[in-house]
């Protein structure tokens, strides 16, 4: 059987496959960071080489622009010889979020290094490595199926995700014809446990905004004006204190208007799934306290409640030492999770009127929005979500479990409607391998069995 | 008349004077960043030549330290050869603020250039101009003098005072046998208005903290634990809300207890400044509208309330463009400007307890003293002002008026509380001089005033 050969390949070459994916993870490609764009282009030109020496055909970059940015570029790729058999597209991102705070990562971000069975790099399993799981499974299928695959393949892997994509966005919605596909295939989530497999049937949208606070014309002295000039970090402490109170319900007016309920089927299901609260709390969370709406699980308020978030407040003196200034500006970036039926259009003219109307005395305040994104769920009838579970109880030996994601990953909207298919969300990352955090990992046990149950499930799909 | 001849020899030489002050307006000596020690230092040598050059004795740079750090050096001197004579204790810094925001100068902050007959540069008026007065009308009496001064001098010149001082106020304690005097004349403050001849009898006090909050034990993504794990820059924001209310009254328990309210006489002496709102909101503030405290005016609020400001928020994502992150930590920088009867001691415990009151839920927070200086009110019954306001009625055609100051100098309150003596605060700074933001600058007829009006009361007080 072609399949057992593919997954035998894969075992023999899985030490192969961690060195080729450091090589990837060497590569700092911040996309959020224009003084790292020259990275970002060789990241991608590292993935279309290994997927043209693989034997995917049509292999290249395909530049991308939006009216106000130069994008990085979409890798492209296809293997389109069967006839009659179904069209997977896997998609993945090649782009990193940035390292920062750097002095509180172990081993350097840019520098993979192997500590107790995990691979610990900036972008490890966000989404590097995770991609790389795909291409290694159509590189096990095509050595075993002597140069050709078990289904058709449309590979499209970005280079913006971490910075809303809004260049593949744009490129999904003007080149629909040449990216339709049967399903999609997403790794880019994680197991909800160890050993357990999971698939993702819906995620949070977003976005993300900053508010800008202005007071004074100039910077000035907190002696000579202080007490009567209008400080807009105070202003600012103040507008956010009535965006969201201490309990964590959002105060935006309407903002719960159009949120959807989950079903009581799936929320009941939720509710079997191996959650420890306290062991989140201790493990992964590490605060006194966890906090949020009240009325809520932990789950329910992280997959089906909108939260808003504040990122940091740039702006005034942040060095070292004393600087007794009243800044003329303060700004904040703060985001809002969306979740379905909730838009990010509705969403972001909520918070500005709002905001227009609660600015404090003294100060005006202008609020843009930076990038945003669609929530989306997915439905689970479907032979391709049959198919995966199947794969992976041949992995794993269990049963998959189904969960809904807290984080935004806004193009798997865009598939599911825009190119009207179904998305399979099969991620294979821990809860605890500190995504977008320092000392980000990836668990290698889990990028072999991602791997085979990718082998798995295209063998099935094909069959 | 040896007092007109300095005078004269003052008007000859004005043009030199301002060459040499840009000269040490080039040195950039930031005391608050340690990457500018060596700056600092250089500035200190710089200022203890020129002394050395026009005939004080003693001169030398005193080494400053406590037990947090090491400090930045004083600068001392003294001409003591009139027994009998008073003795004045001339005090001034030589050390300046950050000057960041950069891109908000006309001119770079460390290239001092005359446009409209104002020097601007970083310490042009604060204080590096207004101590360089000292200097040039101490040469201009020993030149008119033949090598005389009509008065005793000692000179003390620090260069932490933009750091809190904490090296010269040890100094004072530990010498106050040395530098104990009549009478101490500090240059550091503002004429209340244009040609307005003006003493400065009392000021704020400070502390200064960093308030710090903690949430997670790392960085986490919003999108997993949005809605779950708390956001230390939501928590701060909803601390600093309740430090201070929109109408600028500060909520911290017992805060107002210890203010002494000034006299009846001193209020109503106020209301006959040519102090015009509207144009100090449009001409100085430049905001919407002013802020503060209900039931105050705008000098009272400035001058005899106390008041707490943010400064900056250091901590989180301040970068360009997005990162979902939900920090581990936030700070804010944090000031309260004391009235006399309050004392940084009490007010720092009354500050931390409510916060420890106030802390959100999920989050712990910290808070730290950076600096701190007490507030002060003169007295204006003693022969030194007498002197100063004859004075400067010869240079200014006009009587002096009395006012407070909203800053702070820390040391002024140690001159008057440890070497027992009253301090003559008389400033040739402008209101819009723009202290500690961009532009600062230096009016130079108001340069050339206050180096006449120093060289006519030191006749009058040595006469």
């Amino acid at each position: 059987m072609a399949v057992e050969a593919a997954v035998a390949f894969a075992k023999d070459n899985g030490a192969r496959f961690i060195e080729e994916l450091k090589a990837l993870l060497r590569i700092p490609s911040v996309s959020t960071d224009p003084q790292h764009t020259g990275q970002v282009r060789q990241a991608a030109e590292f993935v279309a080489a290994e997927l043209r020496r693989i034997g995917l055909e049509s292999v290249g970059l395909i530049e991308t622009s939006t009216e106000t940015r130069t994008g990085h570029p979409l890798v492209y790729a296809e293997w389109l010889k069967l006839p009659g058999k179904p069209t997977v597209l896997c998609y993945g991102h090649y782009d990193v979020q940035p390292a920062e705070p750097l002095e509180e990562w172990v081993s350097p971000p840019f520098a993979p290094e192997v500590r107790n069975g995990n691979l610990y790099a900036r972008g490890a399993v966000d989404d590097k490595g995770q991609m790389w799981m795909h291409v290694k499974a159509l590189e096990a299928l095509f050595v075993a199926g002597g140069g050709k695959l078990p289904v058709n393949v449309k590979v499209l892997i970005e280079g913006e995700e971490e910075v809303g994509g809004e260049g593949i966005a744009a490129y999904v919605r003007a080149h629909a014809d040449r990216l339709r596909a049967d399903v999609a295939l997403i790794s880019d989530t994680d197991l909800f446990a160890p050993d357990l497999p999971t698939l993702c049937v819906g995620m949070r949208g977003m976005i993300y905004t900053e508010i800008e606070v202005r007071g004074a014309r100039t910077d000035l002295h907190s002696g000579m004006y202080g007490g009567a000039a209008p400080n807009p970090f105070m202003a600012l402490a103040h507008l956010l204190a009535k965006l969201k109170d201490e309990d964590g319900t959002i105060l935006i007016p309407g903002i719960y208007d159009r949120v959807a309920k989950p079903s009581d089927a799936e929320v009941q299901a939720w509710q079997t799934l191996p959650f420890d609260e306290a062991a989140y709390l201790a493990g992964q969370v590490g605060a006194t306290e966890l906090v949020g709406e009240p009325g809520y699980t932990v789950l329910e308020r992280v997959w089906v409640r909108p939260t808003l978030e504040v990122h940091g407040m740039p702006g005034g003196f942040i060095g070292a030492g004393a600087k007794t200034v009243i800044p003329a500006k303060a700004m904040a970036k703060v985001s809002l999770r969306l979740v379905p039926e909730m838009t990010p259009e509705d969403t972001f003219q909520k918070l500005k009127l709002y905001i227009e109307e609660i600015t404090p005395k003294g100060c005006t305040a202008e609020v843009r929005m930076i990038h945003s994104g669609e929530a989306f769920v997915v439905s689970t009838d479907n032979p391709f979500i049959g198919a995966a579970t199947e794969a992976m109880r041949r992995v794993f030996g269990k049963e998959t479990v189904f969960v809904r994601g807290g984080g935004s990953i806004p193009i798997i909207g865009d598939f599911i409607r825009v190119l009207a298919m179904p998305a399979l969300i099969m991620g294979f990352g821990l809860p605890d391998d500190n995504l977008h955090a320092p000392n980000e990992k990836f668990n290698l046990s889990n990028f072999h069995r991602g791997i085979e149950s990718i082998v798995r499930w295209m063998a099935l799909v094909g069959a």
